[in-house]
């Protein structure tokens, strides 16, 4: 994916070296940023960039920057206290290799990174400040960081769809939607185009995790780069265990047909008709 | 202290209500971030707006975004995996009230909606990203977060004094320099201004981390609010133990009048030349 191969490179340049001190810092930040992985939400920012008509370039710091929140988030995730997964991407998790103290750490340095990157992109003051006032609500307590405490505090209790949805539109659909919405605003597109790519995102964001909740049922440890079943072991609220494999695999496909939809006749590239299908393709 | 009290009244409307989900995290964030305290670095913040000539209400919201990441930088230090204390400001730790789960994602909760904060503050879009170019700079790998990894990998191993002053001047210096130069820029201060006043907090800053350390050695547990003697006990990097209690006050000393003297004459006000001597003073 030539998007994802444009991210890697930019990141590569944004993240310090691990020869810089504090070096073992660096190495974690590093270590879990660069992990091979679809680099979903920056390829996304940048295809909706290109999709109002603007170049990829213009959103690539940006897509750097939510790529990096995502990174901290699954670091911070994936804690003892947390997930406690010892896997991610299919090596062990930043704890694991470095120590929990590191990887808090290096949560918390990537996160800062991520503001920084973006307060520096190479755009107009209003732009990037209107940029940092959507990514900070899409992370703060009606956003990413949100939807984790309401994911973990209703481990092993019964979830209804409302409270299952909540969490799939925050801890998910929230950072997707952004990483959209970015995309259109650094690109050049006005705020009604940026809404069509927020709803873009939030859908297909949706349509990625009801499939993602399914794989982790159907799936093995090799295909996913982590421990398979783990959210039922754990009793967590996923859109299988309520409405079961099949009803998951419609809406799933409706989510991301809904996302298509919901974006003007020219603004559906090729990429992004195609991403909203991978979505879904990866359960058949 | 009437710079603490608004900045208390606007941290109070800033922070999600406790009755909002997620009611737990919002709970957590607002007993961290709400607890008594001097408010040092806002109060700078305000002060500092004030010396330039600007209201003190300049630079309020900014003075409040340090304050949270302040308090989110307190509530990760404390973590078991990290400094493991149980007692903050007197209270028990936010992990220990929450549970450790709760504690990491509040601090990452309070992290984004000081950069939200401040994304949001009142003054021109170059103002406001120059002050989040400024303050994520001041938290990243060589500021806040770097300085504590460098503290935490130097523990039970013999430091010099120059890793030393990096790790004071990281984990320390660089908020309260960022408290001064956006007290600064927001009061409407030029670049030189921000410059002096940059040199003050980091001046300054470094008197009360002297000044911290030899309490740490000296004092009791009800004077710090938090376990005496925890540095000793757990090995780490300390001014008084590299070069004695004796020399430490002297070097405060000489820190607190050398920030003084980085101001223009107009620029020293009755507070800042009081918290420079305050800083010093709790050492009698």
């Amino acid at each position: 994916m030539a998007y994802a191969g444009k991210v890697d490179q930019r990141l590569h340049e944004l993240l310090p070296p691990s020869d810089l001190a504090p070096e073992k810092l660096h190495e974690a930040m590093r270590y879990s940023c660069l992990a091979p992985g679809k680099r979903l939400r920056p390829a996304l920012c940048l295809a909706c960039a290109e999709a109002v008509g603007g170049p990829a370039e213009s959103a690539l710091d940006a897509g750097c920057a939510i790529e990096m929140v995502h990174s901290f988030s699954l670091i911070h995730d994936d804690l003892p206290a947390i997930d406690d997964d010892e896997l991610r991407r299919g090596s062990p998790s930043c704890h694991v290799r470095f120590g929990e103290a590191t990887a808090i750490l290096a949560g918390d340095a990537l996160f800062a990174l991520a503001f920084q990157t973006l307060s520096n992109a190479p755009a107009c003051a209003d732009t990037v400040l209107a940029s940092l006032r959507l990514l900070t609500a899409a992370v703060g307590t009606q956003g990413l960081v949100g939807g984790e405490a309401i994911d973990i505090s209703s481990e092993g209790s019964a979830v209804d769809e409302a409270t299952l949805e909540r969490i799939h539109a925050w801890k998910t659909g929230s950072l997707i939607a952004a990483s959209c919405t970015l995309g259109a605003l650094f690109g050049g597109g006005d705020a009604a185009a940026q809404s069509r790519f927020a709803q873009y995102g939030r859908q297909v964001g949706l349509a990625f995790q009801i499939a993602d909740d399914i794989l982790d049922e159907v799936g093995t440890s090799a295909q996913l780069g982590k421990a398979a079943g783990s959210d039922r072991m754990r009793g967590k609220a996923t859109y299988p265990a309520l409405h079961g494999i099949d009803r998951s695999r419609a809406a799933a496909r409706e989510h991301a047909q809904s996302g298509v939809l919901s974006l003007l006749e020219s603004e559906r590239t090729t990429f992004l008709v195609q991403l909203a299908d991978f979505a879904v393709e990866r359960l058949s």
